[in-house]
């Protein structure tokens, strides 16, 4: 946090820096994502969520803070609950913030609330479960209202099917395959789902899955596989080989941006 | 419907004219409404779902057609199953309407289901029953998420006392008090009722309209009305005295578009 350009050098003042948590929602079909692209491939960098909060927290105290988040949503990807935090020097009672943020934030993003936190509380560290739900339209005909929120598969899914292969999924495996490469050429390729589940809701197919901690593009490509499984391209057992193979080229493609939404962050109380 | 261009004058062939009923869904928020405004107030006609689905047949027929639908909902009013009818000389099997015209529409229309049904049938002359859902978004802080789908209001709403205001519109009334000045100078103004159903789903308070035609800005007005019975700014009773009125400024204001779908137009099989 950077002192506040109104602040005069000579005047001694004792300022309490105070760590403020907030829980976000955002419609991130006009985002490029949660996070600012620091070297994005030649072009425009276009709109990030965490800098959407950084200006509107700096317009309510002026302070150019940093956000931090508990989830890098990818670009055109929803939360209902995203959690972030900043530290502040500023004497806007905690509970204020979500009001005054939402105020000179734009409309596809609201603060739904905002406390104070000890400075020990991170957002991605301290998250004990992170709960993301995706959501299929099966049917025919495209989606008109609501498109941005749904992937669209017109073949008919069999979510029984989907359901026994994600129980494959639950616990702890190397997702080598189910992730970009990006992710696991680097870092440890072993995440826990402690919860995948598939349902579905008339026309709709909602896939539930919850863990303390995803790779990048897993919650997508292990959708975009199930899919292949409930449309009867590959058995559910399928899914052990791919888990097998540690080779992304093996699973099912990344199912779209849209119908990812990141629910809630769960941490102990 | 006019001839083909593309129909030569020598040649007779019996064109057998079939009347087509579409389903079709659309999200309201960037039209202009169901009809393309006749005498647009200075300004331009904007898009109309109408003209939408009439250039959408005349690039699968090569026709001009009148395209009739079921209920002219308003400008930013959403649609899961609005019911359209058109007449064509063409050979298009009746149930390749859907696919073909979803192909050629934009992506905030797409036509669910596609037959043919008898000359005397009226999308809105045969109508039995249609039926409305309109939802309020009841928490402190605005939506971002589905934000062109619902009515914020931050004021807590009770539903039960909305429901009770809502058991008095049941049946056939006067509704002048609720409907639009111009709807209600000509035209008989008591409509029926059917149904009028209040329930909190979580944030969400729903309200499901359902009667056999409703007067302009009817079920909006009926819902603005609610809204202030809700917040306790009205008993439920009050209901009555609007009713007895006959006034249009007796009622509460009219509520926002965006929060109305006009989910389902039912007929006799």
């Amino acid at each position: 946090m950077k002192k506040p350009k109104g602040t005069k050098q000579g005047v001694k003042k004792r300022i309490r820096v105070r760590q403020i948590r907030l829980v976000v929602e955002y419609d991130g079909s006009a985002f490029s994502g949660w996070q600012a692209k620091a070297k994005a491939k030649g072009g425009g960098e276009g709109r990030s969520v965490q800098e959407a909060l950084a200006r509107a927290v700096r317009e309510v105290t002026g302070e150019s803070v940093k956000i931090v988040g508990a989830g890098r949503t990818d670009a055109g990807v929803h939360a209902l609950g995203q959690v972030a935090c900043f530290e502040t020097g500023s004497s806007v009672p905690a509970g204020n913030f979500a009001a005054a943020l939402t105020g000179k934030l734009p409309p596809d993003v609201s603060v739904l609330s905002s406390e104070e936190v000890p400075p020990e509380f991170h957002p991605r560290k301290s998250a004990k479960l992170k709960l993301y739900r995706y959501v299929i339209l099966n049917r025919p005909v495209r989606p008109a209202v609501g498109r941005e929120r749904v992937a669209h598969v017109s073949t008919p899914l069999d979510a029984d099917r989907m359901g026994e292969a994600a129980g494959l999924l639950v616990g702890d495996h190397d997702f080598t395959s189910f992730a970009a490469l990006e992710a696991t050429r680097k870092g440890n390729p072993v995440r826990k789902i402690t919860r995948l589940a598939v349902s579905r809701r008339g026309e709709e197919i909602v896939i539930e899955c919850e863990g303390p901690g995803f790779l990048m593009h897993q919650v997508r490509t292990i959708v975009g596989s199930l899919i292949e499984v409930g449309r009867g391209k590959c058995p559910p057992s399928w899914i052990d080989d791919v888990l097998e193979a540690r080779d992304r080229s093996a699973a099912g493609p990344t199912a779209p941006a849209g119908g990812l939404t990141l629910v809630e962050v769960k941490y102990e109380e």
